[in-house]
Order: C-alpha cells, then sequence, then structure tokens
C-alpha cells in the first residue's frame, strides 16, 4: 500500500449562494486545489454528494463535473453516504492511490441546497434517514437529534447551557475564517434565547442549510515532495469507515455513536495512534450535540466527559484539542456533500501552518471527522505532517 | 497491488416486483452471493444504485444496507455513475483490495424502479443527462439514443434490421436465463411492428424499467483458492473508467462512444489483452443501438461494422464473439444501478462454465462494460480464469 498525501487545497466561500449553480461551485473549488497542488490534470475525480438529484434534479455528476472542469475523458467517480459523502470521496480517493490504480486523484465534495423551496430541503435531507421506519411518521433531524440530546443530558448529566457553549466556542472560531458563512458572535444566552426548533434543540444548535463545494488534491508522498519541495507533505496516515443502524430506534443505547466510535478505531488502528496523539480535530457538528457526542467517540474524552470539556475551554482554540477551528458545521456552513472535504481543507491549512488568526501552535497530528444522518455512517481520517 | 478474484455471485430474478422492497432485493441478491463464497462476514460492502432518492425516497444505502444485513458496523459505500453505478461499484471494491484496505468486499447493485409513478421514473432516469442543457428541453434517453442512431445509420449504413437483430439476439439468450425479466421470443418483423418510442426507435429496441439487485463478492487470489479450492479463481486482470461530456451536443461525434473507447483502452492495457483476446462480453444494450456501437467502441469490429456484425451472426451464441448472452439490458431487464454487477456475474459464471444452456464453449477471458447515460461515462472490467 502506497503513502498518500495531500498537496492541494481549495474550496469555495460557503453560504446561500443563489446565483451560483452546482457545477460552477464544484469547478472554483476544483480549480482551486489543482492550482495550489501546481497541477493540470488528474488521473481520477471522486465526487462526494448526498443528493443533487433531489436537490438539483441532477444526478450522474461524474459525467457532468469532469465535463464542466475540460477534463471529459477522465475517469470519475461519485459516492454518497448522507452527509458522510465527502468524507467518503477522500476515502474513495485515499484508496485509488495507495492501491496504485492513480497517481493523483481530485478529491471532491459538493452540495447545492437552497435553490430549492424550504419542504422540498427538508425532505431531501430526510432521505439520509430510514424512509420507512423514521420518515414516514414524519420525524426530521432535528427530532432526531434532539432525542439523542435528552438522553445524553439524562445519562450524563450534560446542561443545556453545555450545548450552547459548542455554539458559542463555533462562531468564536467561524469569525477567523472566511470561508465562513457566518461571521457572527454569539452568547450562550443568545443561543438559549432563540427559536426552539425540537427541544432541548435550538435554531443555535443547528447547522443551516448552505452551499459550497471543497477539494483536495491526493498524490503520493513522493510526489507531492516532487511538487511542493518548500513544503513538509500531510500526509494520511489512518481511513476508517464504518456503520451503525440507519434507524436509532435499533441502537442499544441512544447516548453514544458507534459508527464514529468504530471508525475512529480503525483510523487510529491504521495511523499506529491513540486519542492523545491528535493535536486537533474537526468534528461533524450538525448539532451542538453531535459534537459533544463525537468527541467522546473518538476517545478525547470519557462518556459524558463531552459536555463539561467544552464547559472547560478544552476544545477551545488554545485548549487541550481543539475541535472545529474552521467553525464547524454550525458557523462555517453544511453543504452536506462538501462538509468531509472541507474539514481534510482545514487539517491540511491547519498543518502546513498556514491558518493564520485561527492557527493551533505545534500542530503536526490531526483528524476529520465526517458523519452520515444521525449517525448511520461515519468516515474518519488522520493526517499528519512529516 | 493484490490481485483481485471474484468469489461469490448472487442476484435476484429480474422483473417487475411490486411486492419486494429495495432493501429486500439487495438482501436477497448480497446473501446469495455471500452464500456462494462460503463467507458470512466481509471488511466493506459497496452499492451501486443510480438514484434510490428520486425512485424510492432514500438515501445513505450505505447504512440502511448494512444494518437490513445484520451487519451494521461494517464499512459501506454507496456510488453512483447514472446507469453505470453497478460497474462504478465493482471498481471501488477492486481498489479498496488491491491497496490492501480490505481483504474481502461485497460489491452490489440494486434499484428499485417501478413503485413510483410513470411520470417519475422517466423524470429519475432523465436525472443522468443534462438537466440544463437537455432535461430543462424535455428530451429523455429514447430521444438521445435516437438522435445517436440516427447519425450511425446515415454515416455508416445501419440498418434498421441490424438494430431489430440486436433485440432478436439477446431475447434469444433471454430464453436460456431464469433470473431474466422477459422469456420471449421475439422475430425482426415483431420489432419491426412494435409501438414507435422515438424514431427509428422502437418499443422492442428498449430496455425496460426493472426492479433487481446483483453481488459479487471480491478477495485476493490466495484467499479465492483457500475458500473454493475445487474452483479455478476468476480473476480482474483490467479496470478501466471514464467520462464523457454529459451533453451530446458537445461531442465531436454523435457516431462513437468516446467514454467507453477509453474505459476499454484503459483495461486492456491494463490486463496486458487485446479485443481479440476476448472470449465473450456483456455490454451495455439499453437500447439495440447502444449495443452496436458498444461493439465497435470496444474494437471487437471496425467502426461502422457493429450492425453487419449482428446482421451475421458473430455476436451470437456459437459466433465469433457472443455478446449480452445473459440476454443483456434488453431481455434480463435493467436495474440501472444493478445492471454492472449482473453483467460481472454472467461473465464469472461463463468463466467458471457454469452457465448452462447459454454456456459460451472454451471461454477463458471475458469483459463487463457499463456506461452512464448516453455515454457520459463507461466502466469496463476484463476477467479471467487462470
Amino acid at each position: 500500500m502506497r503513502d498518500v498525501a495531500v498537496v492541494g487545497i481549495g474550496m469555495t466561500s460557503f453560504g446561500e449562494l443563489w446565483r451560483t449553480p452546482l457545477r460552477s461551485l464544484w469547478a472554483e473549488a476544483a480549480l482551486a486545489a489543482l492550482d495550489d497542488a501546481g497541477l493540470d490534470s488528474v488521473d481520477l475525480i471522486t465526487i462526494g454528494c448526498m443528493s443533487s438529484g433531489l436537490f438539483t434534479g441532477q444526478e450522474h455528476l461524474a459525467s457532468l463535473l469532469a465535463d464542466e472542469l475540460g477534463m471529459a475523458g477522465v475517469p470519475a467517480a461519485r459516492v454518497e453516504s448522507a452527509c458522510a459523502s465527502g468524507g467518503l470521496a477522500v476515502r474513495t480517493g485515499f484508496a485509488e492511490v495507495a492501491s496504485g490504480l492513480s497517481d493523483t486523484v481530485l478529491v471532491t465534495g459538493v452540495e447545492k441546497m437552497t435553490d430549492v423551496d424550504g419542504a422540498d430541503s427538508t425532505y431531501a435531507l430526510g432521505t439520509a434517514a430510514d424512509a420507512e421506519w423514521e420518515g414516514f411518521h414524519g420525524i426530521t433531524f432535528p427530532g432526531l437529534y434532539a432525542m439523542l440530546a435528552r438522553v445524553h443530558m439524562q445519562q450524563y448529566g450534560t446542561t443545556r447551557e453545555q450545548l450552547a457553549m459548542v455554539a458559542v466556542k463555533n462562531h468564536a472560531n467561524g469569525l477567523l475564517n472566511r470561508h465562513a458563512q457566518y461571521h457572527l458572535k454569539v452568547d450562550v444566552e443568545g443561543v438559549l434565547g432563540s427559536t426552539l426548533v425540537a427541544d432541548p434543540l435550538r435554531l443555535f444548535d443547528c447547522s443551516p442549510v448552505t452551499d459550497g463545494a471543497a477539494a483536495v488534491v491526493l498524490t503520493t508522498v513522493e510526489r507531492a515532495r516532487e511538487l511542493q519541495p518548500d513544503r513538509p507533505p500531510v500526509v494520511i496516515t489512518g481511513s476508517g469507515l464504518a456503520t451503525d443502524t440507519i434507524t436509532i430506534a435499533n441502537r442499544g443505547s441512544l447516548a453514544a455513536l458507534n459508527a464514529v466510535k468504530l471508525a475512529g478505531e480503525r483510523a487510529y488502528a491504521m495511523a499506529g495512534r491513540t486519542p492523545e496523539d491528535i493535536h486537533l480535530a474537526e468534528v461533524h457538528d450538525c448539532f451542538t450535540i453531535a459534537e459533544i457526542m463525537a468527541t467522546e467517540a473518538l476517545g478525547f474524552f470519557e462518556p459524558g466527559q463531552g459536555g463539561p470539556a467544552v464547559e472547560n475551554g478544552l476544545t477551545a482554540l488554545g485548549g487541550k484539542i481543539p475541535v472545529n477551528t474552521s467553525g464547524g458545521l454550525k458557523s462555517k456552513g453544511h453543504p452536506v456533500g462538501a462538509t468531509g472535504v472541507a474539514q481534510v481543507f482545514e487539517i491540511t491549512n491547519q498543518l502546513r501552518g498556514e491558518a493564520g488568526q485561527r492557527q493551533v501552535e505545534g500542530a503536526r497530528i490531526g483528524m476529520a471527522q465526517n458523519m452520515g444522518g444521525s449517525g448511520g455512517s461515519s468516515v474518519v481520517h488522520i493526517l499528519e505532517v512529516v
């Protein structure tokens, strides 16, 4: 198995980009990553996208987007695992370079979510839940995560304020990220006073509907050194993928995210690392409770200690393990198929030491954790600067 | 790069299976393949599916289907390249085993197409075309392929009767396949007398709307020999993937399928084979013209000679290179995401010498060619018995 490095990164600004179609968003991010890598061709394009069919009436992105880039002919593949589609695109590109099937892969993620009416957007996102056992009964994701939050609060004493502190931290980080959808300082009072969505979750506990795209270029470590002799390669040392039951009704416990735990364990095992080795992480904070549960599932904190950790500033910039320095899904925005790739963008940027005001000093080992549905799937990557 | 073998195959019967939901179809094929392989667990599941979102309101199949098989936890990945989704699932599994990331992969394809009303089914399929430059103007796939047929007839003198002979041959083959949707003998007169769909294509030039699933298990050649000491391994020696412009308006010529040609060349190069080495092929006959054009693009016949080849029986059972011994998409049926995997099922069955009445004598090298949209993407695999 060959060693695989990230040699280029690019992304659009995230936001409600009503005037920009999917293909243009995608091309902007793709071209930025190719430019950063110093490449004008690749052996393969992978595309993470949750549901361009339901959001925009367009499937077959492999053909559409290779074509849009003027690269018709080049092999391309779209992958989908709901909101973990971007992470899966990274994994797919990683396998291609590791195997020797491809030497350079343009890994991309994209979602165009605003150009449908509100009802359709909620419906499209809802298809990540079990259509027959969850969706049919009318529940959507805020409701599902609200149930996870209730159980976590009851079982571990996680407080409503601790949930709010996740949003406060991530919005503070988003203020330092020019790509973020929101540049907006919020405080605990503001979160607690926002509209109730699904008790106990309020508007400021929820990630937004977002348009955007992100891209990274993968190649062998040797090729990375040739392309960028002045930059130390950022190497993907661990890749973990896992599933859980799609409906939360079938899980042994609602207080833990088993797919995240398994994917994390697989990534740690491949990289030969433990949670203590990780200097910073981007985790899937689609709702505030999700960040708390992810930091526990990944072993950064004991079960039940994710809430106190955020309260004590352990996950803030300058803390023990900064989490979601990019602003996370909460503040940076959550174009679902792009999110997993944008996480790798952020970690690479940090490991290169190019994250500006939000730079984590001395960051050499980072993690990106992406998740589908209410935890039905997860992808975890460990990146290291060598 | 490790050598990869097919060690198990399974599929449902194809047809209008109104009473069977997607997850049950899928599980039937998956369990049959695992049973054939003699395995009860795998390292990864890949799922080819074009549009469960639009057809059934369910995305996130990776989680849904791992769960349905009682395997929640196992890594799973859905891939999509319109009607080439199944071939892409094979490619994705191949990369995982070749790289060493996974030792055993359950590769699957599925589509549930009948449980929507007619208008939606046509709309869902139409999202494989360019939504803005083709679909918006009202054209659907019979119209797109009718244009390709017209150009081919004009440029090469391909006849209306030759198109019909593709259907006659494939329905004759389908009569010998218990999994086929149709067990129906047709003659040239019958095809020419069927309802006009998009001139010159008639009803019997078109593949049907179908429900179904197929699965194959991939592993290393060494593991395949351990699992099945009495069977010679069927090895994937070549894998080629390519794209073309999504809209046919942007192509240099409408008389050739460039993605098929490129994917074929890449597979031949990897396998160290030429078209003359191939003993039989499953090609993507979504319309009769598509089979003729595919046999030319893959180099079995010179451009323009695909029509005469079928007229002269070169692609029939017992001919120079039997094409679509399974009955093809035309007679076996075309559950779009399942088709590419079902092609590998047929080739493996033939190379094992277990194809019964439709067995190609002495078949040792076979090819599977899967295609998305009007040729916007294609996946080609070469399989050999060693």
